[in-house]
């Protein structure tokens, strides 16, 4: 079941996911979104397609799953959870090789279970890590919604702030509403507003002056993909974010369970940027027509932050500097020591 | 008449204005917006007050027409224009000290018609200093609309764009959506689309990914408000965009008649933010509801930009650098050395 993130806030509305072609629309529509609840969901979109696999033999079995990863892996280009999770489930398979079809269609179901719970507890602690950072009082930005709706539990931009709020901490929050799509109107402010955190909805246009006016004290995003040197790509509007956050010395965090790091890519250049269609600059949300009819449109869905910009990435294993992001790869790195 | 710009872009609709109560009311409500056209409403505001006022002698026709003034001048805090305006009536006025009565009633609509005429002769002369910064091929950013509709002719940040266009340069703009209120995608799409220039809508969001990508050569805006030191105050958002085009090396102009330089104020930091009503951001342009019930919002309406992001500011007497504004008012400057 999916909760349909395309209706809310309006109708809290879920989507049954009877098979992965419907996890694959539910991905691509945006219905699910959010780079770890994607991963999620692709997990159990595998285990779905594996079900409904005819062949009667392991070799058959895997060749006949192969077309519905394809498709669960071409749903979107930006975020690596969704390659991440799709690797996870067929590693999985190659460890069940020879067992029989039944039994390993079976296991499936009960390894996309182990994602969502892993993804819950990773959040936590995300959470945990994160909120050291969050001060009593403290007014935090975030940009789009890296929430419990973009993931399996806390969020990961906002477990720091849950957590912190959980442990009696003062904080409130400045949600962006996240031009084209709205998420932190639609999602953020809808799930803190839930949680009784308090939240305040801005344009995207006021997060600078803010900043300028004293009225942030740090900024903590999510991550769709984030590249090894520490580049971190995240809704559009995010570099934006960043570059105001360094400009008026507020530190920028960025939220990132590990299956969100690309350790294979050197830099965030390489990161392939998703282009969205043009209606949904000049149609806001499917519902207000805004600019005139005919009009060109570009429409970025993500934007790459090069690193210095960065103050700190927030993982579950502790908070890491992005140059130092590559130790958390290197078996014989100190991590503790290099935490920040 | 004024061309009711809320109505727009799906309707052009005009609202008579027959008294100053209507244009208040238009001032207010935003039918009528950007600082010169805001200047060019008071003015004929003035005049339409003053036609109204019944008083037979000179003395009780300036104190019955001051409280219009001051409703006048109540209806938006940023914008200079709005005092510029009527201070300029005002003067016309005393300068005529008295005359009978009716000969400055009808003297006022001829010298209201002025404000408007020298408007658009400011704006030619905007563009042709500032086409020059404009190369064969540009792509030009600008935010909010500082177009005709801001204006009585060829706009202010817009008037070098078409200036440009007229000489045969082929040039292509982005516009800025500009939330709240979308004037980038209700106004500046449409006026530039009628003009027949090349021009893509963006979210807010995108200007920077742009940037950084190399695909934006020059920005040019407009302002509500100058100070003195070259300070900045313009639509929200304004702010960001110069911030990042410094990062990326981009030249920042602002296109600014001198009735917007505020030669009184010795920085931004004087200059009186409007804030207002939350429903603009929940609620698009009153069409479409965007946010849970109850959320909490802050609409700053305007931001200041400091001198240091602002490469050159381009006035209908050339173009300078905004530590040199001040040389605008001093008798004994050479101008022309001044130039950028």
């Amino acid at each position: 079941m999916i909760l349909d993130q395309v209706a809310l806030p309006h109708k809290v509305e879920y989507i049954p996911c009877t098979d992965y072609k419907m996890a694959c629309r539910c991905i691509r529509e945006m219905n699910v979104r959010g780079a770890p609840a994607i991963g999620i969901t692709a997990a159990m979109g595998v285990a779905l397609a594996a079900r409904d696999v005819s062949a009667p033999d392991y070799a058959g079995f895997v060749k006949e799953l192969q077309p519905a990863l394809d498709e669960l892996m071409a749903t979107r280009p930006t975020a690596v959870n969704l390659r991440w999770a799709i690797d996870r489930m067929m590693e999985f398979v190659e460890g069940m090789s020879g067992r029989p079809v039944e039994e390993i269609k079976a296991a499936l179901f009960e390894e996309a279970q182990r994602v969502l719970d892993e993804d819950i507890e990773i959040n936590r602690m995300i959470g945990v890590h994160g909120s050291a950072l969050i001060r009593d009082g403290a007014r935090v930005l975030t940009h789009c919604n890296a929430g419990s709706l973009a993931t399996g539990g806390y969020g990961t931009a906002t477990a720091p702030m849950r957590i912190a709020a959980e442990k009696g901490k003062r904080i409130s929050v400045f949600a962006d509403e996240t031009r084209p799509l709205l998420q932190g109107a639609r999602l953020t402010s809808w799930e803190l507003m839930q949680s009784g955190i308090d939240v305040t909805l801005i344009t995207d246009n006021s997060a600078g002056a803010l900043m300028r006016k004293g009225e942030i004290d740090l900024v903590i995003v999510g991550t769709d993909r984030t590249a090894r040197n520490g580049d971190v790509a995240n809704k559009i509007g995010t570099y934006m974010v960043a570059v105001l956050a360094r400009e008026n010395n507020i530190p920028f965090y960025v939220a990132a369970p590990l299956s969100s790091i690309d350790f294979t890519m050197a830099s965030g250049d390489e990161i392939p940027i998703e282009e969205r269609g043009e209606d949904e600059v000049y149609n806001i949300c499917g519902g207000l027509m805004v600019a005139p009819e005919g009009v060109k449109c570009r429409n970025l869905a993500f934007d790459v932050t090069p690193a210095k910009y960065v103050t700190g990435i927030i993982t579950q294993k502790g908070v890491f500097r992005p140059a130092d992001l590559h130790l958390l790869v290197d078996p014989a790195a100190d991590l503790e020591a290099a935490k920040l």
